[in-house]
């Protein structure tokens, strides 16, 4: 029997497990599943923890989830096409829940499905090799509770180990001695240590637009965001300024590129992550910016220099768990040999040929139309159940258009699922003023409020 | 020619280079020696950064240091036999130096010494395997600035990585619902961020002493020292206070151990750190807690299991760059076949006599004649010059006792050099009022009041 080791049991890793279980239950042989989980649960980036950097055994914290985090895009744009919200919560919710709905949601479904024996926890990958002569990988892992190293042999590896670990942190003049803290988005926590603080943003993409958000909906004295390329396009309200890229630091005084300075208590960078696989062999890591076609991954998964090796939910991503299924669910029936691959110069012309569209690309609505694109094309080739992508599509530039309305407000918005067919209630609260994101409160206050308005 | 890696330039890498090079500079023959370093130069912990957590590179931030930092024992228990502070600095200094002081001796030896081009900077090893049929180690190092992996074959490896990088951070009540900022010691750098604020610091050895005095220097509001067995014993300033362990944290509140409780608005957990080698095949790595005799090291150096493999400087240390400079010269020798290790039963007997009096230990007098000795005993099997331990001893028995008299004042006192004989200059400052930590004041402020005092 084929053995198939995932690396990761978080969103993508989950696809994977969920991916091969279906087509167990409808009566195919499958190979031996063995999945690495680093975490002592499975959900990923989804679990929170006050850790930041390193964790009880030393190894380097996966998450940077924050305290309070509410989705920042509709549930609807990534409800499952196998399992919906409504099957999971045994009721409609409000379209951008808190961190733990969602958690609860990805795990739910393959808490379900029984696999969670195909899960070895506490363990993290430390060597990944190829062995040609034998077609087989030697994947070293190391068993922190029990503090040993298992050395094991694969047929395949599929990596599943995120894009959000592990921080990308430009250098700025004077940082080494600025008099107040400097974080990582990565390191962001509890945004209640930031009350009454000046804070300076560095960066304009969605940690930027939502940790500041966060910030100031919970009670930072201001906001100051700069930028290197192009400003955070919203209508900031008050004690939020934007301003061009930092150039220095001065004790707690910071400098912008406009000659203008301010006093800040705080520098949170928001500067996005770095693809990073230090446990794979050199000729099998994937080397890659965050963006919408990753370079050397066929269909965007599978590894062109050696497909026996794929990785998952690589991209820069507006589609995230559906585009994880459909990911998983082509790389199984790859494994399965159900499908073909093609030889290796077709397999770089077809990348080439998504690769030049993606330099077309300007807006985030072409951006939106080409991942859902790209999700269409992996799922015409298996059996996961069919995604209307151009209503969620839709529903992304609904979102996109919610935002520039109002960027404190876009969360009181609800939309259409498109795997029920339902129109999502409102949130019990409107997002400013929702301080408790607890599950309890989401699910129950949420239905207090419906029979209110009914 | 045999080949040697050595993994990590700080302070024990770099006596491993000044080993062979004294020895080279004799006329012998000596191996040649790569140095791994991760860092873009050398002294290892001694350098400074503002980064936590990660490097630029995606890479675990190795130091743990913070600005302002000050020598927390005399500089006459540290002082290289070969290579006096007097040589470097070309007059004598004060006893108690600040980090850039100690970064430029140890590092000035070196460069003295013409050993640079041995090193290969930006190079982090990845995964280190012994291959017995060839009695060869591969060792992958990634070549950070070109991104790409290197493999090469080694005789010996040599693993000076030091262990006060990765934290050991136990989970309380609570923590991860803190309203305020939680860190491990090793993410401490600007003191001044801590500026009026509440301080808890969790722990009670040398991290704890000395970042907690740090914050009180330069104006907390409070410390709150909390211990799991002993407390601190020394006679601390106002606004600092002890209390038993923390037991769980609520908001802001933390309570303890006694039932007390108290608001607080940092959290410091200076509990220690791990050795962690996450890079060395399983039966090639150390395990061990931090302790002055390490299990299965023979001659605290030699791992018992496989010889080829040495590990410097991995002990609890009262004794630094001294004991590195004995063991490093002690490796030399076994590479260079000058000292012929002793059956494995004779290795293990060895060390299980180490062991025996290490549990005898009860003071941290006993532990510095334990060390010393130990020290001696490496220094007697090698041309290292010989070190006068009981005078260095005593010079720690003194240390030990300013700071029981003030420990806020025990760096103003001067001791005299085993190596120069002569007595050290008193710092131009009282420690607790210099807030300049400069090399630039350090070195000429105290000329200044030399001559006054003249």
């Amino acid at each position: 029997m084929a053995r198939v080791a995932v690396i990761g049991a978080g969103p993508s890793g989950l696809s994977v497990l969920r991916a091969f279980k279906s087509v167990k239950d409808k009566g195919s042989d499958i190979p031996e599943i063995v999945c690495f989980e680093k975490q002592d649960t499975w959900g990923g980036l989804w679990n929170y923890t006050w850790r930041t950097g390193f964790d009880e055994y030393g190894e380097p914290v996966h998450g940077s989830m924050y305290r309070h985090l509410w989705s920042n895009g509709p549930k609807e744009c990534l409800e499952f096409a196998d399992y919906s919200f409504e099957e999971h919560f045994g009721k409609p919710i409000p379209s951008y829940p808190p961190r733990e709905i969602l958690a609860d949601y990805i795990c739910g479904r393959v808490e379900e499905s029984g696999v969670r024996n195909w899960v070895r926890f506490r363990q993290t990958a430390r060597w990944i090799e190829y062995h040609p002569e034998q077609e087989a990988f030697t994947v070293v892992v190391h068993d922190l509770i029990n503090n040993c190293q298992v050395s094991e042999k694969f047929d395949y590896v599929i990596i599943a180990t995120g894009h959000f670990s592990i921080p990308n942190a430009p250098l700025f003049d004077g940082l080494d001695k600025f008099a107040g803290r400097v974080l990582h988005a990565h390191d962001f926590r509890d945004v209640l240590e930031f009350k009454n603080k000046e804070i300076l943003i560095v960066g304009s993409s969605y940690s930027a637009e939502d940790i500041g958000s966060q910030c100031w909906k919970y009670g930072a004295k201001s906001i100051t965001a700069c930028y290197r390329t192009d400003p955070m396009n919203f209508n900031w309200p008050d004690h939020w300024e934007t301003r061009p890229l930092l150039t220095k630091a001065e004790g707690k005084t910071v400098y912008f590129k406009d000659g203008t300075f301010k006093d800040v208590d705080t520098i949170i960078l928001c500067t996005g992550y770095l693809h990073h696989f230090p446990f794979m062999q050199d000729d099998l890591r994937l080397v890659t910016t965050n963006r919408l076609w990753t370079p050397g991954l066929y269909q965007g998964v599978a590894l062109e220099a050696n497909p026996r090796v794929m990785y998952l939910g690589m991209q820069d991503q507006f589609y995230t768990f559906t585009m994880f299924d459909a990911q998983a669910w082509w790389a199984r029936d790859v494994i399965l040999q159900r499908i073909k691959l093609p030889s290796p110069a077709d397999m770089e012309k077809h990348s080439a040929k998504w690769q030049a569209r993606e330099s077309t690309l300007k807006t985030n609505e072409d951006m939106i139309w080409f991942q859902g694109d790209y999700v269409n094309e992996l799922i015409s080739q298996t059996d996961y159940p069919t995604l209307n992508t151009e209503a969620i599509n839709r529903t992304f530039m609904q979102w996109e258009h919610h935002k520039h309305q109002d960027i404190m407000g876009f969360r009181d918005h609800s939309y259409r699922s498109v795997i029920t067919g339902n129109q999502s209630p409102l949130n019990h609260t409107p997002w400013i003023e929702a301080m408790d994101d607890s599950m309890d409160t989401f699910l129950n206050a949420h239905r207090i409020t419906l029979k209110k308005s009914d």
